[in-house]
């Protein structure tokens, strides 16, 4: 049995931390050894980056850089981490992958297909993920949670037409995605709970059988 | 009379920065307005790009990530100052542009021409210089001057067969295009002056009739 890719996605405020906590307990009861990652970030060059793409700058940061500067975080954190590991046969347990791209900078910014769809080739080479979960949430309930954590970054700071923008391009990834369960986050924690444990023990039954 | 793009090219070594220089005497003499730029670099943002990419990590840095954060850069610049200037009617002189990706990135690591292709479509959109001089150096001639300059970053220690392989590619697309000047930068400082001054000369003279 190889090891597995699973991915949480997710806008700001759905839920992704608990939802990480949540798979991290399930791999552990079921003695599987995973690293976690995150993303932009993972590395410490592609944490440098993170730090670069949400921080305010004193110039206009272009929709193209933003999006370059994703894929070269991801790049790295493929080279030197999912890559590395799932070949040693440990599972890969991601805080947003590629997916944000195609939702934020595809959706949200509106940067065409072909761009996407370019990058994600050159970047990814062919690798998906096994299972993604994506917690689906409106905006206006994910922002208002996502500011009771504190300052808002450079992201968190857009308009709210364009987090529903990249909503809507979630919904549609994930709907043509196999791999991909969509929760509905706008519930009470137990029931979000309950629905990815049950997403995550579908997961286990197909891979173990 | 639309502003016009000039490009210096070429290996560590080569004589850019007295080519650049010599361009900005030019084009002062000729009461022409124009901007610098260098690259990777020339924004805010950009310049820390290029700090990320030139200093040493304490991990690998993948040759993709390598070429995004270029490209990253690339876009920044053309984004916040390379278009923005033209279109203001000013010309713009740059150390360095995406011939340096396609020779270094391409030639030197042996990334795909369509990896390289694919990002410059997107990054410049069809952007290209109106006069590209490559200064043409021998790797090991130019290695020697700059180390004379002091210590090396993290590309210009590279092994010289890197070089080498950039080097080839850099002559390879100097003479496929019809807009770049080559330079032969193995001579006296003497020559080299007068040679990028005839390119200079002779271009100034197909602009302006």
């Amino acid at each position: 049995m190889t090891a597995k890719f699973i991915v949480i996605e997710g806008l700001e405020g759905a839920g992704k931390s608990t939802a990480m906590a949540i798979c991290q307990q399930f791999l552990k009861q079921h003695d599987i050894n995973f690293v976690q990652t995150r993303e932009p970030g993972g590395t410490p060059l592609a944490e440098s980056l993170r730090d670069l793409i949400k921080q305010q700058h004193t110039e206009q940061v272009a929709s193209e850089t933003e999006l370059l500067l994703m894929y070269a975080a991801r790049s790295q954190l493929l080279h030197n981490v999912i890559r590395p590991s799932l070949e040693q046969g440990q599972w890969v347990l991601a805080d947003r992958h590629d997916m944000s791209s195609q939702a934020y900078q595809g959706g949200g910014r509106g940067l065409p297909e072909s761009t996407l769809c370019s990058l994600s080739n050159i970047v990814l080479n062919g690798l998906k993920p096994d299972l993604t979960v994506y917690l689906d949430i409106p905006p206006a309930v994910g922002l208002a949670r996502a500011k009771g954590r504190g300052e808002l970054d450079r992201i968190e700071l857009e308009a709210l037409s364009f987090f529903e923008r990249t909503r809507a391009r979630y919904l549609e990834l994930a709907k043509q995605d196999e791999h991909c369960v969509i929760v509905n986050a706008d519930q009470t924690m137990d029931k979000v709970h309950a629905d990815i444990v049950a997403a995550l023990a579908q997961f286990y039954k197909r891979v173990f059988g």
